[in-house]
């Protein structure tokens, strides 16, 4: 039948984004904090006007359709121009990871042949490394006023973001490009082997930032204040940039500095009612307050990701300050978050102990993502809570290739993700282990993470990490490290007995080590990698 | 370059919105009041189960791929299984609208090949008039069990639901479609000349599905019990059966008794959060709960469209009621909604009167959707608040050319609405009239939209509307109707009194005409064209 396929649908584009906050929300603030530290304050139609300049100016550097431009950038508004200029002009944005070793970052630089890279003057020592690994970037822009350009002696085509931008007139017209055109590369934290790199489609983050905004989700409206502590340069800060546009909420990028005290002050200042971060910067956020018995007067919401978060916390949180936590799950691969936690109105009467239980795995996938855990043969396992296997996703907005990759890591169609779960009826996950980091002791799993939120439960316990250490008889055995919270004492023999009314006694580490602070890695969750290295003979 | 385009994506099907809702909320309530009276309970797991049923009996049928499927029905649970076993299964779902006289009922059929229609027994009468005006539907399906089959000897191949789906396994798989293909189908209420059918893909209705669901929009999340008092044969009744599903939201579906006696009942026994109905709906729940000094324990948000609400109805609701009054704007071309109120951060310290002004005019276009105002030359006029002109839109669930038609209704890419309005620097949309409602008098426009909520200010009207008739003059001169509130009186000069205070001096309808009850059309807007029609000489 001839009308059966309708085909003159308008596209979902990243352009269409900006220009819908500067139609209807032309006057709601973003709040930028500045690299030089002030706080920089204006509108999303000056930041719409500002886009459009600035891909005018990259128009003129000689940037094409389907080039791709890099960026070494903290959260702030001249990123956040960027990453609309960029996308919405049809060619890619690269976002590094500036945590990266100086060898990773010039690799990923070259795998994606950047053209230009963007970067936040307090990089500039990387990037006088990084201008003779990476012969094919054409130009390094500085994102700053001409003031605060930093001395690159030895980098040859330097130039300022402001005196780029001064140059242009605001009329440029965002192209109409298929929605299925590539917007955004990130790449993977390369913890073994190369980076791997992701594209990201207009479409794929169009729909990943509406199921974010969705009220079971992130939840963001006109009436919210969003302050994305993810960074811009990790998987699109979980597609924060684009949903808050889309929704009229006021965005505040709070820079360099994510401390408990800084997050603290701008979040008062700011009036922000929500938030998006890793554990460990709700930790130190909540270390922060309770040394100073704050409290919050507008947040309300924390979004927490990229790791699990201890049930305690999630107690602090509710019960201390009260402010709602949901748990997100989803990586590089899932264009950000594709599942989410939260209480269903039959959870209402269960005990607070059990609701922050529940709140603290991923839960359920959000629309538009499907989950299933399969055993080593790859057949599914039931979602009863009991059985653990790998998950694996797959959906609108997961991979179906790596970037320039070689074969598909799909299986079947999906996407196996490294991590071990358990599903409820219900649909919640329960990640119960990255795949590597599962501890095998005399042919039976114990999950590293539920023996780290069982030492966190301890109050004298800031942060625990659990390895599996060689053994010569069990294969392998746990070995737990803890850092204390500040004035607090706890020692070995108590913490075991402490865990021993928690978990199975064969579960129990055979020894803990403290130390002053847990080493993190690129992305602030703990580096477990480093640790095994280093204590790789403990039990032998 | 050979990754700039990512093809491999998943497709956005109506068949997985049901799929999702059983996994991540398989025992979530879905509540049916059945035509003749009893409320029927399941939930959306045995939804799902039905409706994979329905699709294999459909199949059996001999119905393929592309086959239109009508329907004649309120809203219940039969009717949503059918909507998710006809889209789900590639067919095209067509929901015929009752309240059209027989003889269009039988064209929208007949044009839209249809070769089943479901239908409820209480519409068996019109069927027993359809099926010989009809010869091209194979089979007339009543939608109930077996004991309340009607008795219509004078249709041929007349079958039981309920007796269909026993007879099938639920083991149908739905078929991966292409997104643009066609799911739904839906006519206009065909005032002027023959309806016209509108398709909408399965992409269309996720998205639209999607954007309703929004914080700022409809806001439906897993904590929300949703009662949609708009039609199921209208519009999909605004993507509501979609939307809830999506979101885990309770679906609460109140068959064919939409008197203010009946919803409060259903709203407070089955905890209703949220609703979405016309004005003349609203304003029979606020008769009934004003009568009964009631109010509602869980109810907190009503969603309005098809007509525009008086302030002084959105202030009994938020004052009284306590509940937020959100109105949408949206046509059959337009896959229901694309603009909604509310209220910015910075309305905060507007007195309530003006809150609820500007809660009354359908709002900011919402993502997805963009809207722009012409002249009568196709010019595009200023978004000042002043300037009044026809309102245009576009977007991603905007049709593209109408089922069958021969030309494209757009305009340069725009679809022309037939309603004029105004727009402000937020980009709020105010509707001040239906061009073909607009008066015209002395060479100056009157808003009709403007005196009838002028007239319902007035304690005793309960609804008002103007016509344009024509005025040997002026060339036209408003008439205006009233339905006064039970027990309250008011007289034409009191009430020209009143107005005068609040409406230019020449817009002063020339007589005012009290009626028992307004007509009302076929989407339960006042017909304002049987009055035409029957006042169009009283001014000469």
């Amino acid at each position: 039948m001839q009308y059966t396929y309708l085909d003159t649908d308008r596209p979902l584009l990243i352009s269409s984004v900006l220009s819908h906050a500067e139609q209807q929300y032309g006057d709601v603030q973003i709040v930028s904090r500045e690299t030089h530290g002030p706080l920089f304050r204006y509108t999303y139609a000056e930041a719409a006007h500002r886009a459009r300049r600035l891909a005018r100016a990259l128009a003129r550097l000689g940037l094409v359709d389907g080039d791709v431009v890099g960026s070494i950038a903290w959260n702030n508004h001249r990123h956040l121009e960027s990453y609309f200029a960029v996308s919405g002009s049809g060619m890619v944005m690269h976002t590094c990871n500036p945590r990266l070793q100086i060898e990773q970052l010039a690799y990923i630089i070259n795998h994606a042949d950047d053209r230009v890279v963007l970067f936040d003057s307090s990089f500039a020592g990387k990037v006088a490394l990084l201008a003779e690994r990476c012969p094919g970037v054409e130009v390094w822009i500085a994102l700053c006023e001409r003031t605060c350009m930093p001395n690159l002696p030895g980098v040859e085509r330097l130039l300022c973001y402001e005196t780029l931008l001064e140059a242009e007139p605001d009329d440029f017209v965002w192209p109409e490009l298929d929605e299925r055109k590539a917007a955004a590369l990130c790449y993977t934290s390369g913890t073994t082997g190369n980076p791997k790199g992701v594209l990201y489609s207009h479409r794929k983050i169009i729909l990943n930032s509406l199921v974010l905004s969705l009220p079971g989700s992130m939840s963001l409206s006109a009436q919210d204040c969003v302050l994305p502590a993810v960074p811009m340069f990790h998987i699109n800060a979980w597609c924060i940039p684009y949903a808050a546009p889309i929704n009229g909420s006021k965005l505040v990028l709070p820079g360099p500095n994510l401390d408990g005290a800084s997050l603290y002050a701008l979040i008062e200042a700011e009036a922000v009612t929500v938030s998006a971060g890793v554990p460990t910067i709700w930790h130190g956020l909540a270390q922060y307050l309770e040394a100073g018995s704050k409290r919050f007067s507008t947040f309300r919401r924390a979004v927490v990701g990229g790791a699990a978060m201890a049930p305690s916390l999630i107690a602090t949180y509710e019960a201390d300050f009260n402010v709602e936590v949901r748990c997100g799950w989803g990586m590089t691969e899932t264009t950000a978050v594709a599942t989410m936690s939260g209480l269903l109105p039959k959870h209402e009467d269960l005990a607070d102990a059990e609701q922050h239980v529940l709140r603290s795995r991923p839960g359920r996938a959000l629309f538009g993502a499907e989950v299933k855990i399969v055993d080593e043969a790859g057949q599914t396992l039931p979602r009863d809570g009991a059985a653990v296997g790998e998950l694996c996703v797959r959906g609108l907005w997961v991979l179906s290739e790596y970037f320039k990759g070689e074969s598909s890591p799909l299986r079947d169609g999906w996407f196996p993700t490294g991590d071990v779960a358990k599903i409820d009826p219900d649909g919640v996950v329960q990640i119960t282990d990255r795949v590597k980091d599962v501890i095998k002791s005399g042919g039976e799993w114990i999950s590293s993470i539920d023996l780290e939120h069982a030492a966190m439960a301890h109050p004298a316990v800031a942060l625990a990490t659990v390895i599996g250490v060689k053994h010569p008889k069990w294969d392998e055995r746990p070995l737990m490290f803890v850092e204390r919270n500040p004035a607090q004492s706890v020692e070995r023999d108590e913490l075991l007995a402490f865990l021993s009314t928690r978990v199975a006694r064969w579960w129990l580490p055979d020894d803990i080590v403290f130390l002053d602070a847990l080493p993190l890695g690129g992305t602030g969750k703990v580096d477990k990698i480093s640790l095994r290295r280093r204590y790789a003979g403990a039990f032998v």
